[in-house]
């Protein structure tokens, strides 16, 4: 019976999160918040698939009054199913800035920053009300191993400066509020979802996105305060030794 | 005969590695490049102590157009002195914010981060060409253990999101930096100058200032390619087992 929302889910892994959640039994999944900066043709498909299971709000994740504003409008559309909180939040919503360090811009490394770290602070702080109000209290951050400091032997050339210092940042972020939040019963984490083909530009990665998501949400649904704090990564089996780049081990990766 | 630029060396610990870098002999330490957003009263006085040796040149970091107007300054004065190129850069100004998440504003975090990775990132970049023809080739940003994510359960109670936000999100660009330039023979690290008594207000702190730059200035001084994507602590006997906080035992510090 939980209630999601998630950022970014126009397209990618946030659409492909909404897609799986709406599928699930009602007594599991109840409402979902599809947000996203503006409501695609697929994404009004599935709302119109799913009405009022899948509910569209508008939400640029960098832009304060764009979260402030949706607040409300989940508030009023929680109250009308009779609950009051939100249960989970899913951060998904990111951008990469494709540079090498020596050619990033100052405004290439705030712009990603402003998406990727200060606008998932911004909708934690924004949601806390709802969040303390709902049952499981959880906020999951989709960061990236690719965000491991101590795994960039492995990423040397990766050209992303601004993507490894965000999810970085990110990391960092989600365990200040972990921490702050951890005597209030809340499970804040950092979720690697494994390296997906989200779009044709990215049909080389490890795994189908549908994969890599049914994995989030298993994570997402059995962790409990356990996990808060943490830099979970997926399992998926006969990837634990993989001896490319990643290991789906479903182990905590390092920060 | 090295060349040293320091950022930040109006007060605290940057006044501080000017101060003992200009009272080392001639054939070590050739070059002070004192920089701060103002010269003050104590850097007018050290500069005068040691006039053509100690050279102040304003740069607000976080401000491009200050970093880049310093560089042709810092350029003719390398050049006057016979030699072409800078040979170690400290990057050293930063700043605190003080608040837990739950009150951390949007500005609150992209201030801080815009002065303590944005800067420092631009600092790199536009000294890049200098430091390319120095012969050291060192860049030492100062991080914190504040920093290190892994340690976080230790500073649970401290109220600087940001600070701590932005720390870790340096410690990454300065692993990225290390792998990007690694093969010119670049060593870029991370160093914790230990909790140190700046002022008044951090009268309670660990050690002397002068003790933990001193520090810094050994592994600065010793440093080679070996420390290159690093986060390297100071080593101050007594303090290897320190059952309070920190713990000096010049171990690199988890990310
Ligand atoms: N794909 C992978 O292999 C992989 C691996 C590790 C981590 N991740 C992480 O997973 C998350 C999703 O990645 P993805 O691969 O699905 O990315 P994607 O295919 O590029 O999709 C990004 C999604 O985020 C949305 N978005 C971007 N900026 C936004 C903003 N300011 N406000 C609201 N929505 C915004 C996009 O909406 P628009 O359509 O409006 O642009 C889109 O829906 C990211 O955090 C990413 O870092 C992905
Ligand atoms: N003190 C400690 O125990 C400790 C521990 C770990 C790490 N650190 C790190 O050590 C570094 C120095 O800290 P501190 O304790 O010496 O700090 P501090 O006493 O507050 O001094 C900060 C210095 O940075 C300068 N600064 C701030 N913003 C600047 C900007 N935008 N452009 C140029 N200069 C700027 C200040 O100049 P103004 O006078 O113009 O403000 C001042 O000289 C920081 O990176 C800090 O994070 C300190």
């Amino acid at each position: 019976m939980a209630s999601y929302l998630v950022t970014g889910s126009a397209r990618g892994i946030g659409f492909e999160i909404v897609r799986q959640l709406a599928a699930k039994p009602d007594n599991e999944v109840k409402t979902i918040f599809a947000t996203s900066r503006t409501e695609n043709t697929r994404l009004k498909e599935l709302t119109q698939q799913y009405p009022g299971r899948v509910i569209f709000v508008p939400i640029t994740v960098g832009d304060e009054i764009s979260i402030r504003n949706a607040v409300p409008s989940i508030e009023t559309a929680l109250a009308d199913k009779g609950v009051n909180g939100l249960d989970v939040l899913i951060n998904n919503a990111g951008i990469v800035g494709w540079t090498h360090a020596t050619e990033m811009s100052m405004a290439d490394l705030s712009d990603v920053f402003h998406i990727n770290v200060t606008g998932v602070h911004m909708m934690i702080q924004a949601f806390l009300p709802l969040l303390r109000k709902g049952d499981q209290k959880k906020v999951i951050n989709i960061s990236s191993s690719v965000g491991s400091i101590a795994r960039q032997p492995i990423y040397k050339s990766l050209p992303s400066a601004s993507y490894k210092v965000t999810k970085a940042a990110l990391n960092m972020l989600t365990v200040v509020w972990a921490q702050e939040l951890s005597e209030e019963g809340f499970t804040v984490l950092c979720q690697n979802p494994g390296w997906l083909k989200t779009d044709e530009a990215n049909s080389h990665a490890d795994l189908p996105v549908g994969t890599g998501v049914e994995k989030v949400l298993e994570n997402a649904k059995k962790v409990g305060q356990e996990g808060n704090g943490r830099f979970l990564n997926i399992h998926v089996p006969g990837w634990e030794k993989n001896p490319g780049l990643h290991q789906y081990d479903g182990k905590d990766l390092p920060w």
